[in-house]
């Protein structure tokens, strides 16, 4: 918000009025330089919370997952994705959240520092919006920050492996993660619960089996496999309401844009087939 | 937040147990484009907010200004310097803050989008968190974003050019903008009161003493010049407590940095000349 | 050149013996910047004569296309592309050339500058070292330079329309070149010549045709398509020379990548199903 | 070189008349970025022989140093400060040379492309073009290339560092050289001769007087030194020749540019000293 008028009537009264202070300092614009990303790539904005260890701590989220604060971060990818119309797919875990653009999108002509900084603000306040929803009983102590950073991928397996790359990392770490704390929490050191831990996959599911009666593929996919947040057009009845009258009013139709989390395999085809519009550049 | 173990750790298990995942998706991580700021350049980086004139409208903000949400906007700035320790100086007027690093700062490698995203993400939820102290009967309606970009100047005397860009912009909207609402606020439409006001700075200075009794120059100098957050190391007297123990504990001092906000000119040299160490690069 | 032994040992050498200037500036190379491309997509490096209107003229070239000249950048071009293995694709017209490097090249790991600086001074030397073979009496008068650019293309699709643009152009430009110098040398003055030559693509064939008996379609393809420059896998039987001894010795085949240039269009399917390996990305 | 009339009419031209081209085509401009200098730094430009050990072997070179071959690169060095105004000084040594613009430039509206490519251009064109004044018995036997970097540097004393390294680097290599090719033509091995050249300074200074009544410091300083470009504004009389009359031609005086190259020591501030106005920005 510079001024209460329009863009156009701001211009012309700085160039009547201040004319002096433009002419000394106004070329400093001139060092500000322009980041457009490449054209007809996709855009994918990673948000990545920042000491994260610490603040999960300090909160007592729960180990060695806590789904009130995974279902915070879906809250907030939500938020963003509602404000960029042109993010068609999105994938959480963690303290992460990728935002994925169609191709083709203009969104602020695709200057990188625009989009990574719009989307990793409003990730952050939102987070702290929505906390108490989440978090009724326990306050916040400080607000948490994110980075993020902006990466372009120029074919459709260059997106998928980026993402598999994710959903991979979500795996690994939640498998480590499930079968460390399960050893802790059973009384082992830090020490010899990751040394217990750091196996090889089959290693650890036979931990999680045979000394805790977990079976990992069990636990719930929002652990195993992360969020990932899709658009949908839906069709609502609506009834004006008209002001100050007595007219009865006409319900009528209009398409909405909701978003639903999805907790599956994106790695596989399976998937993309089944949303075939994703990859579509539609 | 990743794992729960150190990062060396971290590499060491995802070596050995999913060499796989890996193997066949960790390249995408090459896309990835690096963005150091050039070195022994002043790094300054500017939040502004997205859409505060209708922000700003739907939660009735005290036109021209508005001191709570000015006093939220230092707040939030406050935190983003106490975070960064590099960060000497940081001016903020409007919806707008500028976070000033010095010149040699390694911080995050002096990667541009680690800085803008963490600086503004920062900025974002601390607006958020710290909101009702500045409103306390005014609920939040939904939570704002910001953009930030990184800008360098290679030289003082750019970088002071800057700083006074911003802080003439601070007076050429104030001016403009408080004669604008003293004139609707007297009775006048918008278009009529913008045809008013867009006048010389003289022109608004006797439309506001005549009309409406004001002296421009007795106005706040928050409202007129900005704020202006500096660092100060003070000298603070600290009791240990020593816990579970009946021994006395001997006071003792330590060093602690503080933030006090300053509204006063910046263009001239006095400001510049009064705090040498900001330019010094020590 | 450096130094005539191993670069391992030249390191050695500066690090024990110049410590001291090491230490005092070879922080400097700390300010260089990386400009690695984005991995898997087309690299074009465009080669663009600088002020060769003016050269042109002052080593009187045939007017409207002067067939030497042309001979002489497919020569240099030629020069680029055994140099650079990895460029599966030049095409060139007027005083431009374009190098396409296949997708996912490592060529000095993908670095902007070096890619478009080798390949634009190899081509400027080549031009001048081959000047004599294509214009044996004409002296150079001075050495030509050549601006080159990077620009990369994420899909087939977006390659084939930046070759097509480049033809496109060569057209355009060769139809009103043509009709322009017709007419300037059947007396008309240049500014004439350009009101009748401005006119669209049926006029110009109109006045060539019916004013000069030039059906434009018959005139040689290296003035009306430009020059594609691919690479040819041949066989060739060597016979080794054994020195020094008087054994027979028996002939062997081997593989060479031989040029060749063609005169045709690129902006059309044909070309491109007839060499299906250009986008194979093999 | 595009068409053979000015840029408004082609412009006016090509929309008028190849619409059609245009539309499907141009968009493909917009893959193209900006690399534009941040301002009020200094640009240096530093082209670096490509494969010139090689080069150097395949021409014969004397060993350690040829001063036709340096003198040549001096000549090539000289034309591009020649075609560029805004290059203040250029130092070479070896197959290297860096050409300084000044802070303000606005040469080729400070895009690094244009810069780095046209120098490294009109480098490589101006080795070949004066190869034979060089070496007139000696046939240039391919055409060498060169790569370039621009690398800004913001202050006097990075400028000067810069520029101080590369006369240190070339210090430390003539040195090295000189010991290392005396030791090999009195018949050491290339490993031996590596072994004893590898002391430190006051070793291959010891080694080069008392086995070759060398004195270092009596050797060329061209070899020592490298080779310093700067400019000079001199005047010149003329007299204006008056084509076909008779009457008499008065002589009047201009000023023109010359350039000359100096071997000494730019580390020491002596230099800059002497020449402020290289680092006045006027």
């Amino acid at each position: 918000m510079k001024l209460l008028t329009p863009n156009c009537v701001i211009r012309q009264i700085i160039r009547g009025f201040a004319s002096m202070a433009k002419s000394n300092f106004a070329y400093v614009r001139q060092f500000e330089t322009e980041d457009r990303c490449l054209p007809n790539t996709w855009i994918v904005v990673r948000v990545d919370g920042k000491g994260f260890h610490k603040f999960s701590e300090k909160h007592n989220f729960t180990k060695p997952n806590d789904e009130r604060a995974l279902s915070l971060m879906n809250k907030s990818a939500e938020r963003v994705m509602n404000d960029f119309s042109d993010v068609i797919i999105a994938y959480g875990q963690s303290d992460e959240y990728s935002f994925v653009f169609r191709k083709n999108t203009s969104a602020y002509n695709r200057r990188a520092s625009k989009l990574m900084t719009n989307i990793c603000s409003l990730f952050a306040s939102s987070y702290v919006f929505h906390w108490t929803e989440f978090f009724p009983d326990l306050p916040l102590l400080y607000p948490p920050s994110f980075d993020a950073r902006v990466v372009l991928y120029p074919t459709e397996q260059n997106l998928r492996d980026y993402l598999s790359w994710r959903q991979a990392d979500c795996h690994i770490n939640n498998l480590y993660n499930t079968v460390f704390w399960a050893l802790v929490q059973g009384g082992l050191t830090p020490k010899d619960a990751h040394l217990r831990a750091k196996g090889d996959s089959s290693e650890k599911n036979e931990i999680l089996f045979t000394e805790f009666g977990i079976n990992y593929n069990n636990l719930p996919e929002i652990f195993r496999k992360g969020s990932v947040l899709l658009k949908q057009k839906v069709k609502e009845t609506c009834v004006k309401e008209l002001k100050g009258e007595t007219a009865e009013s006409s319900p009528y139709e209009r398409t909405v844009t909701q978003i639903h989390a999805l907790h599956r395999d994106i790695i596989k085809r399976a998937f993309w087939d089944e949303y075939p519009h994703l990859l579509s550049n539609k």
